[in-house]
């Protein structure tokens, strides 16, 4: 979705572009697995056109797909091409993580369960996370959602070991409610925030680092998407939580993902970055001697204290419009929406693809392209 | 403001609208001043017709203006007209809160403090709240805005204590940055975030309610206005604030009020509110029984344990639209600026006044009038 064509299919080669403004926004640690799915190319060999893409568009991080043994095996062969190893070397060198969802309510399905053990079999960090909508797959209370959740992440965890002892897992705590009139999921309620908080505690209870998630149930890149994601996003934090998934683009409890929405959350993601950042408490920063300067009735604005720090003394937004009113209005009267639209367009052409050593692009084709006549 | 015309003067009617939807939104505890000016009145009357409105279309707690002896003694003389008792009376039974602020640097000037004096008289309790914006009238390291902050609000207790000892007062905490490319005031940033919660440590280092704010910065009411409202309601929630002033309806650093941010923000308070209901964990809630009674692939939906709890089980939106796509574009596809615009309108239509004595109503009136004549 964005601004220009609405909602629509997604296409491969606007999932790269998806992937490119990933690449761009440095507040993303981590790519998530595509974004969206190419529904243009056949179902059944997508992932490895997905795996070349984060391959050669990205030099960050990327998430593979563990839906079965087949999506599992190829990102591991195609990361051991990118990493100059055998698969065998991978055991010892994890590269990302997989997320694996229950079904809930209590099942761990086949290709879900395949996908673990592939990942487990070649080292690979797993990311267990129980599908637990309070009311809806798990009880309409949320504690009783909680043990759910922690039962079946406990049951992902355990088959992660039996394969083999000491595979990285994450626990991932992905508990909302739904609407109780309509079955609809809900995202970013308080219900979310206290779920998260709860699920970084048994996520600390069992000493593993904690998966949580930035999500809305907004149909348009709106207020409401805003402060549903704030929301979850403060649950994530207070919540203490080592990686957040979805963490930009999300809309319409994931059945949507927005270009718009991808620039207005990396700015919150920026913020919350920033507010993160310690506050610095000293004889310099307390600045007594400039407050006595400056005196009644002055200004701080042509300081040697300020002028020494004002470059770089507060976060600078990537999104966010402080113009005054009038101001505004000269410029277009853009709402964050329209602004988000011309940030992403920019990103886009500003964008460079990281270098890639000719003989693995080659290689990763060569695997890609056999796949493909293998899976026919 | 408002969608449908616009940003313009604000008039008395319209000031009276605004106050039937403070009265209106069970989530605001205390109306805040009128939430802007009404143009179309005198400048030196109007705190009477303000007052007037306050007491005849609100039953909740209101703020008076303190700027200047003679706004501060209209509504003390209002309220006690409206309590039954003389002013004396009221040295003893605190009815509203006023907001005193510095002028910083290191000023609190003749009318704020004139108004501080007459409600430490009359044993009015007192805001104190400093208007430290980092980088302009305070230092650029939020350690020495927060420090100037600090000395200027114990300025303000020390003087209404020495106007009479035990006046209740709140710290006042409003610290923020300034764009410091422009001079603009921001709100709701990572800093604002930082002081509100350092603010509270300070404000209980005294003994001292909290005052924190809703701010943001954005010109209309789309996702920025929510994110930066949201950061700073988890400042003020996490700071632990006892006080939430502008709660609801602010737009651009306070120069705009919105009809459809006041709906947003009302919606934001709920969930925050709804969040901070514990979570409670028993044997009930904890619903293991239920969880083995569904058993895998099953549903909650028909269980006895849902059908107890499900109409109240979770929050319930007031604005957020959990729609599934199809169902939101066939309902018009609005976004959350236009439902709020109809929320508005809807509450405004099934406002109702609270009773009033006839002789108190008749009493309120001849004050304003003769007040009126006074000042001419």
């Amino acid at each position: 979705m964005d601004s220009d064509k609405g909602r629509r299919n997604g296409t491969y080669s606007e999932m790269c572009d998806f992937l490119r403004l990933v690449q761009s926004l440095d507040i993303l640690h981590q790519e998530g697995g595509g974004g969206f799915e190419a529904l243009d190319l056949p179902a059944n060999t997508r992932h490895l056109d997905l795996y070349y893409a984060q391959c050669t568009l990205l030099d960050k991080n990327w998430q593979p797909w563990g839906i079965g043994r087949e999506q599992a095996m190829d990102a591991i062969e195609m990361a051991a091409i990118m990493f100059g190893k055998n698969i065998d070397e991978l055991i010892s060198f994890p590269v990302f993580s997989c997320v694996i969802n229950t079904n809930s309510p209590l099942q761990l399905d086949i290709p879900m369960a395949e996908g673990l053990i592939a990942m487990a079999e070649y080292g690979q960090s797993i990311i267990i996370t129980p599908f637990t909508l309070s009311g809806a797959m798990s009880p309409v209370t949320l504690a009783g959602a909680l043990a759910q959740q922690h039962a079946e992440a406990m049951v992902g965890i355990a088959l992660a070991q039996t394969v083999r002892k000491g595979t990285p897992v994450l626990y991932g705590g992905f508990t909302s409610n739904v609407d109780m009139k309509t079955g609809s999921p809900a995202f970013g309620t308080p219900e979310y925030v206290q779920a998260a908080q709860a699920s970084g505690q048994l996520a600390r209870y069992l000493g593993l680092p904690f998966r949580s998630s930035n999500v809305t149930s907004a149909n348009c890149p709106d207020a409401q998407a805003a402060y549903e994601s704030s929301m979850a996003l403060w649950g994530a934090t207070t919540g203490q939580a080592n990686l957040i998934m979805h963490a930009a683009g999300w809309l319409h409890g994931g059945l949507t993902a927005s270009l718009e929405k991808l620039i207005i959350d990396a700015e919150m993601l920026q913020m919350m970055a920033a507010y993160l950042e310690p506050l610095v408490v000293n004889v310099e920063t307390l600045a007594l001697d400039t407050i006595k300067e400056v005196g009644p009735a002055g200004h701080f604005f042509g300081t040697t204290h300020t002028m020494e720090r004002y470059e770089h003394a507060f976060y600078s937004p990537l999104l966010s419009n402080w113009d005054n009113y009038e101001t505004w209005l000269e410029r277009g009267s853009l709402n964050s929406e329209q602004r988000a639209n011309q940030i992403w367009k920019q990103l886009l052409r500003e964008y460079e693809q990281p270098p890639i050593d000719p003989a693995i692009d080659e290689a990763l084709l060569d695997y890609v392209n056999r796949r493909k006549r293998n899976i026919g």
